[in-house]
């Protein structure tokens, strides 16, 4: 069971824009990354090609609140934590800090919402999530939500 | 003085994810492209490279509600509607649709809140929209944001 | 029958990096724009999903000289080109310039080998170009690639 | 002085597109990846904003042969060579396999040519690698590079 989970990656240079700082849509793709991290971490893949039937996990909501900008080679902390865990959908809060040593610097807060689905592609439909990816999520608790 | 646009784009090969559907940044990416067409139908650029000092809009919010996937080759409509006009700041709401022939299909529904600040880069600060963009740019009515 | 085929696009604020010119891995999607819209142009499309057996289209090679660099809401038109026509295999050749107004500046050329295949994914075995499409396309005069 | 390194990194969802595979233009991201922590791996920065002048490194060419596709969660391995040193550019080849356990499959190859400039942006001039990073750099050998 777990309800949390945290990687840090580096800004790359592609991940820039000509303002000089990390295009706000990337922060989506750092989020998603600690989600499927998340995943590996429990032995799961958030493609799950060899379950019957196979689910998958597209988003219905998503949304980032920006504090500071990014920069080139900047490392930053992507935490996910299990906000809320319904039959058919997970919601992910992130927090999101630049660490350099021992400074930490909060950049941006995260919220995804995932519902399981069957049968990726046109014709998605939404399903319980199969117990054993269930049994091993929990939610995180409110003071680690704060 | 203005206060929508519209664009409409076909959704590209690399837009797509091994789901067979948009990636769910993209979305963020079409919008932004609505906002930087919306700011040049008015004679203005996204980046203020001549203005005195030069502006730029960060993103300090952003979010994205799905509803349908959008598919390879489909033809998407972007709907940009200013919701909220402050002195440093603007915000908009979006409307995508899946247009095919006289068929629509609301996909995605979007929420941008952008910050006029000078000096982009990791020195950025918030400062009063230049009177020039902010005579050109009205809060859309509650009837066109329903 | 067609050998070429041309599209105009506008750099967009994600294409750029914080060089505050269009990233090189751009210049790839610009080409592959071009690719879908010639297929397009000529009825059919990259992702044959409705044909028997479906095909798709990977590339082998790809290859690009940067002459000069793009930048944000420049106007770059993608000429492609058919440089060979192989049973299982087609050459593109690309030119793209700048333009703006009367001028035109090449600020790029690009080459790239696709190859027809059935089953997309780990499984892609190299198949004959059906003669549908096959029967489309020609390849442009050492004139036009010169 | 140094010669070569090499980074792994796994396939993130976002670097798929909907044949299942990683996209071609991503392939170029992965090359940059390793060369950005080259230099790292160096005390240098692709993006040397203390240096005076400031220098930067826009390809002027860069290609990929293809040889097998790579999927969502797999590892791979990049390996940069330095191919050629000149006193304005460098030449890097590249070297791209899969690796799961002890299975190594090399998927692409590529090549990349990148000028020293100084000024980036729209008034980019070549100038000479400034001598403390040229000191650091040398050419791989020709068994290296077969």
């Amino acid at each position: 069971m777990a309800c949390e989970f945290k990687i840090v990656r580096r800004v790359e240079f592609g991940d820039t824009d000509m303002a000089g700082i990390v295009h706000h849509a990337v922060f989506f793709r750092y989020m998603e990354a600690a989600e499927t991290a998340f995943f590996r971490s429990l032995g799961l893949s958030i493609v799950s090609r060899q379950s019957q039937p196979p689910v998958g996990w597209p988003r219905v909501h998503c949304e980032c609140d920006f504090f500071a900008p990014l920069q080139f080679e900047d490392e930053v902390e992507i935490h996910l934590l299990v906000a809320r865990k319904k039959s058919k959908s997970l919601t992910y809060a992130f927090r999101l800090h630049r660490v350099a040593g021992s400074e930490r610097r909060e950049v941006a807060r995260g919220r995804v919402v995932v519902v399981c689905v069957t049968a990726l592609g046109s014709k998605m439909k939404a399903t319980k999530i199969p117990k054993a990816i269930a049994d091993q999520i929990q939610v995180a608790t409110a003071r680690q939500l704060a």
